[in-house]
């Protein structure tokens, strides 16, 4: 087989694996969704084609493709409803698919999720309208491309960890998102961490640990 | 006035802010130490010189310096024990300010903090024998420049949300931290996130922010 | 003679060339800002030791040393009062030296000039409480190395041009200014221009361009 | 909805929004413009493929395409001639999509605007025969890949501002426009500032800004 | 003749010099494939696309080709069995092609070949099962891009020389194959050289040299 | 105490773990050394300053300087000659640290070296009437900073392995080694491999891997 | 007209003014070179594919295509023989496109070209061979992108200039032509100078000047 | 011996070689320069300190100190006038110290070396004042850090080759002279070449070559 299945880690994490889909041919991604949906946890893939799906489909009918995310996804597990809940902030209609393959991740891993979407910091009664259902969030991921620093905002609106998303949408000295990264970096807010560029699905891999690792504590 | 202290933010996030001395004379930083102190709650300074704190200490004979943190602190506010705990995790020698910097921090705003030094990848029984301590915190800062690693293995070993802190340490491709940097927002553990170089503050305030969203739920 | 005096930028431009100290020895500050001072107009220095301004008072006893700015200064032309006005804004205590260069600059270069301090975007009420004062300049200076995302901030609130600024204030992955510069460049409020890292001597100069530009209009 | 409109900017700058069309598929851009157009104010798209402009044209048959700024506009208001005037200064026939986003964006948004093409640095007449020009325009906005220098020229020849907008044109070390971006940065004529890499648009925008600041002072 | 075939280098290092196949038309492979064939030894090419195979195998019927390593191979000499042996140690699935590349190559140059696959740091206990393997091998290639830690890892569990291949799997920080290339070269485990990014040809080079130097001396 | 030895790894790899006294104290230095020394193995401290060796040698009086290696050395264990040979190439007069460091610590690794000084490639005949010496080295060195390729032309002349040691010589475009670095990495003699920049150290440990892989399999 | 002709620059330096085609459209292309050779000089068009050829053979049957080289030329001017002669040498087969561009350049500028390829320095044997070709050249032109050493070699190798091209061609960390740019500006001969990465026109002018500069003098 | 002089040198190329002074004690520099001056030709010593010189004085009575230039220089052989001539050309009062560097080596290598300072591209007058002196050169040396542009504007004005010289003079975005370099390297004048950072001495050097070049043929 090419792939080790780790199954330690849904024991350690409480969380399942995720398939990382790129740079995987449908029939790999296809092969590793089924064997661990055998395994009966819930099955995740990231990064995944239409045509990865088509293949998942075809050996596991149930999955269902989230298609702005590229997300693919099947639910076993019984889902409690309420946890959390988290917000997902996205700067720009570009940043749409990085917020969503966020906000599809986290639900998967049961958490409940508010979207805030097209709040840039050049308009800031945008992002001030919304204080009040980020105040309710146990964590905030905010995804931007243009707007470095929109995460300094949020993260001085809110007494939550605020998990930011450079995301690889601009042009010119954006470079890929790096001018975004580093302006999170630097983020004046101290509630602020920072994941990889376009990294969705890591920023809610981590909101999900912030959320049970409060959850294990009562 | 040179500096408007944000009085807001104690209220709004439920920690202390926090004096940043780096590029301010020992006069100012004693000046907006003093002010602070009047306001009744705890008083922290990072990246404060030990003439930073001869000039607090003359004005505030109370305040503590912590030498290799480089942090000048002054509790007020009555203590709860046994708040988290985290642990603070240092690959080497060289990296134990920034480790002392977040341990220190950390301490001030309330937290229980397990301290585990010296720990690199290259001879991993060091890091696996200190499972047990790992396992029982909230969340885990991990803080390394040759070792841009270290946070991809104790995300693998732990159940908790990772900060890792690349530090400055190292020479020739370390690049004064970027090489740390990038290995931490590569990180294949998912539960791994990262803040700017050698901000040891940062990660303290995001763990104390991640134990206390917790704390807020029950 | 080492330097060739460009009498005829005065006459183009209708502001005075500026003396750039840095990399010159206080004897030739000195030599050029006396026969500068001998054309009759107003002359400046930027980038000034002290030992240059001593260098400069012993030929000029007339001459100004501004010292956050690092700006010697001597006026002798008549001076018209409130023109403009600009504002100067400065995000953190540590941006103050370039924030003076441009406040100081400007005022030599004949414009009203109001100062902003402290006003960091992680705490918006700060620059909010500021809207008045900031709706009454033809044209805003940001200076900001750690909030990158000011200018973004001020451009959404103003009806103005916004010269952004970078310092080379921060530490880690700020590289020096690199990272304030490209959140600026990157701006999601299309009213912001950017000059080089801490060069407050040219923000003040364009402030100065565009305030003459609408004057020469009327 | 997926995009919020920010009718507030308008009423604050005097200015409408603009469109970004990139990354947008173009039923999105076809549906904002519906809804801005119906807003009763004129409407600018950047950015924007033939394909985008079809999808315009068919719900807004008023609209026109430019195809070499790649701009989609239609204009609603009544029109007052000869504001400005401003330059838009060109140095090769591959910098003339951006310099034609400036001029047309600039255009719209009110101003008169005379075109300088094919000016490059190496042949110092072709420039210096345009001073006449170039002295009447109350902004200059320079377009430039492989001639960094163009700005500084300029700067040097007029008494007003000088906006520089990098082009990513060029090959090998231009690194797609971060050669052009340094040399106007570093430019020795005090009188220029800089916007992001291919951006026409902004640089049209603060040209606009700085006339209306003038005229709002008369 | 567009190529001048390096016989000597053969003679030199006891090893066959290797087409690069990158940037050949099919027909100029082919041709410099003919030609080396004649010359009796093993011939191999890397970075060989399958019309680069179609074009070789019209001319040499007897060359294989290893898709998944992009290597065509054609051995002439005889072959002693066990020589070695090395490991060839793969992070991911999607850095197979680098260490496929690496393995195939070596075993061209006769050497023993252990392949272990799909072993990241975030799950110890997947490499750990693997140490016996690891123990036997006299030199060890270990080809990683999301993992730059990886080399670090396994140089501190073999007492042998440990070769990097960073890859350029990965997305968003790491930079077609940069942040695990710094990674390997800050490596803290003093056994471990890096090669270029996606050099598994090198690697298996460098590996034949290391057990060759070895040999000669008994 | 604030560093844990590594007693394992001498076990593991036949080789004494080394201190890297950059960073430390010289009393941290000191009493590692002493601890390791009673351990009963040879020490080697790298990068340690005329300060380090005063206290070393303060409570290691057999412990001995080389200053221009910048290293510490005690020998305790009794030492086979001739093991190897290797050679250590240096390009020029100023990266004759780095080579020493290398030349000095294979040494202590217990391997007879030939040093081989000042023949960069722009006077091909230095390095050519050096061939001899080069072909008896199972292991070759080359330590450049100006001369980026000094280590293909070494590999295009023997049939050893290479081990590149950019060094940080050199000025402007050299960019503090990455220059060389780069040049290396990009190497066309396929047995070239790249260690840090100036680590001189991990090039004769590998040297010492290299030589002792071999050994161990007649 | 979208182009200026720089008719004065024929004059002033006594070579033709030369057409950049990338980025313009074939009928772009065609329609400047149609203009130019009205003029009655040579005409030189470079980066031309065949699509711009067949734009211009249109309208000017004489014209001939490089195709290696991308040069579409036109010679209407007599021919001396002789002159010069410079040598272009090529390290590696896949650098011919810039090496050609170089060598028919330099043709139509009237030198005598003498080319030497695929000579790596890995392989010293093949640059000896060509010495004497070498020591004939008035200057040299060296194109290389994985072999950025090799104008170091060529360099002390001749007494005249050498001119270096760095190429694009190479993979991983040569990032595009940067590792033999920084190579070449590192030169430890100092005979090496450097044009832009893939500037094989430039390189061919510039050695075209230097002929001629030492041809007006006598 | 530390240093292997090259004689050879002398002989193929014509120009003695030169001690590079930085990162060699004075002990050094006067070490090489004895021996090289007991072989009866001219000697240089480039990035000399005034401590080096002091050195070389005592062996060498008869050599000079060029301060700015911080050369060394002591002349045996006999000395032909008026060869050339070339010029050099420096943009600020701050390239001074590199463009002497360049004048002072030339003279040494036996050129008539006209000097052209303080002329920036920003005011346009001063350099085309100097157009006479530049038609007479047989090659032009220019030295600019904030002035990119400059080999630019003079490549358009002469017939000559143009060596460019980024220093590293500059704040911010000037990034110790790559801006300068890269604008260089893009130059839109074909006849620019450009050397390393601050390498006066390359620049003399080859521009002696160019000359010699030219004067050889006849
Ligand atoms: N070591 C540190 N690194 C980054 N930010 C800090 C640090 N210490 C304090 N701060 C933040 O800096 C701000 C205070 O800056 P200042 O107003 O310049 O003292 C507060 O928002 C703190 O949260
Ligand atoms: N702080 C500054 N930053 C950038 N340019 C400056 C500064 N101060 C003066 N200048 C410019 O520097 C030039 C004078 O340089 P110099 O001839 O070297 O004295 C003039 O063009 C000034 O406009
Ligand atoms: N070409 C452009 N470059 C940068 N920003 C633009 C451009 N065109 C429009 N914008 C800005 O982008 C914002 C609209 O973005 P969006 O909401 O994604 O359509 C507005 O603030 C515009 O001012
Ligand atoms: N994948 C590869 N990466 C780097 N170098 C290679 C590769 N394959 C072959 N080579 C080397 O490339 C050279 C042949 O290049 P060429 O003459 O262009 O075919 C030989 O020196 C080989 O050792
Ligand atoms: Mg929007
Ligand atoms: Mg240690
Ligand atoms: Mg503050
Ligand atoms: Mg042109
Ligand atoms: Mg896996
Ligand atoms: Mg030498
Ligand atoms: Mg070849
Ligand atoms: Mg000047």
């Amino acid at each position: 087989g090419f792939a080790k299945i780790d199954h330690h880690r849904s024991l350690r994490l409480g969380l399942p694996e995720v398939i990382y889909a790129a740079g995987k041919t449908p029939a790999q991604v296809a092969g590793i969704f089924e064997r661990m949906a055998a395994a009966g946890g819930d099955v995740l893939a990231t990064r995944a084609s239409a045509e990865a799906f088509a293949a998942v489909h075809e050996v596991e009918p149930r999955a269902t493709y989230h298609e702005t995310a590229r997300v693919i996804g099947m639910r076993q597990q019984p889902h409690v409803a309420g946890v959390g809940p988290i917000a997902v902030v996205c700067a720009g209609t570009s940043d749409l698919p990085v917020a969503e393959e966020a906000a599809v991740v986290a639900e998967y891993l049961g958490l409940e999720v508010h979207r805030v979407v097209d709040v840039g910091v050049a308009g800031l009664h945008r992002i001030l309208s919304q204080r009040e259902v980020l105040a309710t969030a146990r964590a905030v991921i905010v995804c931007a491309g243009m707007e470095g620093a929109l995460p300094s905002v949020v993260g001085g609106l809110v007494a939550a960890p605020v998990i930011a998303v450079p995301t690889s949408v601009g042009y010119g000295a954006s470079f890929g998102g790096v001018a975004a990264l580093l302006g999170m970096l630097n983020s004046c807010s101290p509630n602020v961490t920072v994941v990889n560029i376009d990294n969705g699905f890591g920023a809610a891999y981590v909101a999900a640990m912030i959320v049970r690792s409060g959850d294990r504590k009562s």
